[in-house]
């Protein structure tokens, strides 16, 4: 039996000791977890960008993996507190659209254009996390993630089935697909949804909408003509390229786009397909 | 039988390969070791923040675990390095005050309103880390982390008894505990310790010293007419809150409290308690 | 059996889930395995710099331990990948002189004054990185850290002989040892080759060079009269001390010694030796 494997995901950054006292809970419980960080340097309370980025790495886990995620402006509110199970993972945080990337793209369709309540499809069973046997007392207002996300998750990788962790939900909140929306002319308009380390503008403009070879886009005022294979070697040009997780990037050559274009989180794209 | 675990706590960053090396000797001498990163960004030489933090995060470890804390000014200095142990856990570093929260609060009260020396209660061990065998050689006389520190809870892990470390201690210099000052009028006065990942400003304001309900506080020239229950969602307002470790925190809903008050590490801060 | 030690040097920094990309990875492959980051924060494709950490921090690991390395501006453009056997290590990554710690100074001396192609020693296996059985599929162009490097050390972390990896090569590009020039008049010409958390100056000057204990130095127009054996205590004092790893730091006592002298990656060094 190889070891099992819970991932965190939070805005809760490196600096203060809330991942080590999440860290702390999970081993108390299950010693013999193995945990890997996600990130935790998701904007404080971005709950579109903590879901961008669990979905950008879930999928290079292997089955059975644990997500925790905690991007929890509600936290203390009546928001409730969830687990999902998918045929490939168990998904553990707030129902605030968060967990959407346990939803397949066609479920999350069915969310208006920002976060809305879904019907969970048959392949997602899914609880509310109220059995209080599960949780760390006394459970604070503020930190649900080390008193109810982290020991459930650590119970569940000692094999504690979902059914006991609380009542079925039958619907959750998701966030729609990152999709960038077409327009009546044929193009795309998208945005900015994250701006990595190197300062690539990452957008939600998807491979699968890019439907035609040749394609020119517009971004804070500048034009790209065309996309790249690689961000190849010619420093200082604006490329635009396929990343690693299938959206379209504007990187700047051996600089940082984000800086050079002052573009951040929720700037708009616009992708032209040639015919 | 639970592999060993061994938190780490420095000032180190984890931009450089000083918290990979302490690693590096730790799993040499025993690869079965889990190694939990508290933090690694307590200030460059704050050892009061560092003793914070550290103490945040140890309740939340399971019985037995090895705590290593390096924020060193004096390494290289006749400073001792020691290792304190506790009925619920074994703490190694410097012996400057990092390792108060080995130590109760009713003890630590014996130290001044700075650091002290002070003599070991009876349920705590202490020695002095001078036995030279369970060091990595040559010990550099700037990284006593990766030579003393390291190597030291690494022979911990394996059931190396405290005793062979080196000689008995009786004291140890000691901070006093996180608790604001009570003045004649009887408000408190406390100050910022720690300024979180989200501008939160945690004080050493206690939540056993708030003994009425009716609280209101002032700090950088703004009042705060009473405690929230939680963060809430009034964005832009400045609330304060007792947080997840039982000290009080001002908060901006939705933003950044030490940004918007221009207050940092030892900013006053005015409790008053209604009769 | 100890479990297998695979170390992750990166310039992703710690925002993106690309690094817990690579540990999903490397964890479907073989559970087994225990992971440890060296650092994500080289500064963007800084091979140099990317080389000096490695190297840094190798020297403390157990024998076999993989180390995987990816700076690589080269990403998708024809560089090949390669992993190198030392009677030691095994390092994974780009062949553009990043895993250069894993050939001896002598062998290094070779390469020029910047990167160069150098003969590998007869104790250092080579292989390129093309038998696409021990990749993930499909491979993008732009993450070769995910779709390599990772699968190729969860393999080798597995007992895969080196071998089977690819083709053996014979050259692989090669740093210079991180060494100062000695001009004529017997002085050393040293630059700064990293700025830590603290903002100390590591340069490449190396303990090995300084073959007169009395030492006086100039950097930034600052002039700093002898070496110190610690540290120290007196604050604000501009100091030079041989750090852990043997190079020559120039640090600022309580200060940052970077913000101080204005002084960055580059800066010149100069070292003069009384005879």
């Amino acid at each position: 039996m190889p070891p099992p494997l819970i991932t965190l995901t939070t805005d809760f950054g490196l600096a203060d000791p809330f991942v080590a006292a999440m860290k702390g809970v999970i081993l108390s419980i299950n010693p013999q977890a193995v945990i890997v960080d996600v990130t935790h340097s998701v904007r404080p309370q971005r709950i579109e960008q903590g879901a961008f980025l669990l979905g950008q790495a879930c999928p290079y886990f292997p089955p059975g993996t644990i997500h925790v995620a905690v991007v929890d402006p509600g936290v203390g509110t009546p928001r409730r507190a969830i687990a999902l199970q998918t045929p490939g993972a168990i998904y553990v945080g707030p129902d605030n659209g968060l967990l959407s990337p346990a939803l397949p793209d066609e479920v999350r369709q069915q969310a208006g254009l920002r976060s809305f309540t879904i019907a969970l499809p048959s392949q997602v069973k899914g609880v509310a996390l109220t059995s209080q046997r599960f949780h760390r007392h006394p459970v604070s207002p503020t930190f649900h993630g080390r008193d109810i996300f982290a020991p459930v998750a650590a119970h569940l990788s000692l094999g504690v089935p979902l059914e006991q962790l609380g009542p079925p939900v039958g619907e959750v909140v998701a966030l729609p697909p990152f999709r960038a929306r077409r327009r009546p002319d044929g193009s795309l308009q998208g945005r900015v949804i994250h701006v990595d380390a190197f300062g690539n503008l990452i957008t939600d403009v998807h491979e699968s909408q890019l439907t035609s070879p040749r394609v020119s886009l517009e971004v804070a005022g500048r034009r790209i003509a065309a996309l790249s294979p690689t961000y190849g070697e010619e420093q200082g040009r604006l490329v635009a390229v396929l990343g690693s997780a299938g959206f379209l990037e504007i990187a700047l050559v051996g600089g940082n786009a984000a800086q050079e274009l002052g573009a951040d989180i929720g700037e708009q794209v616009v992708v032209r397909l040639a015919g």
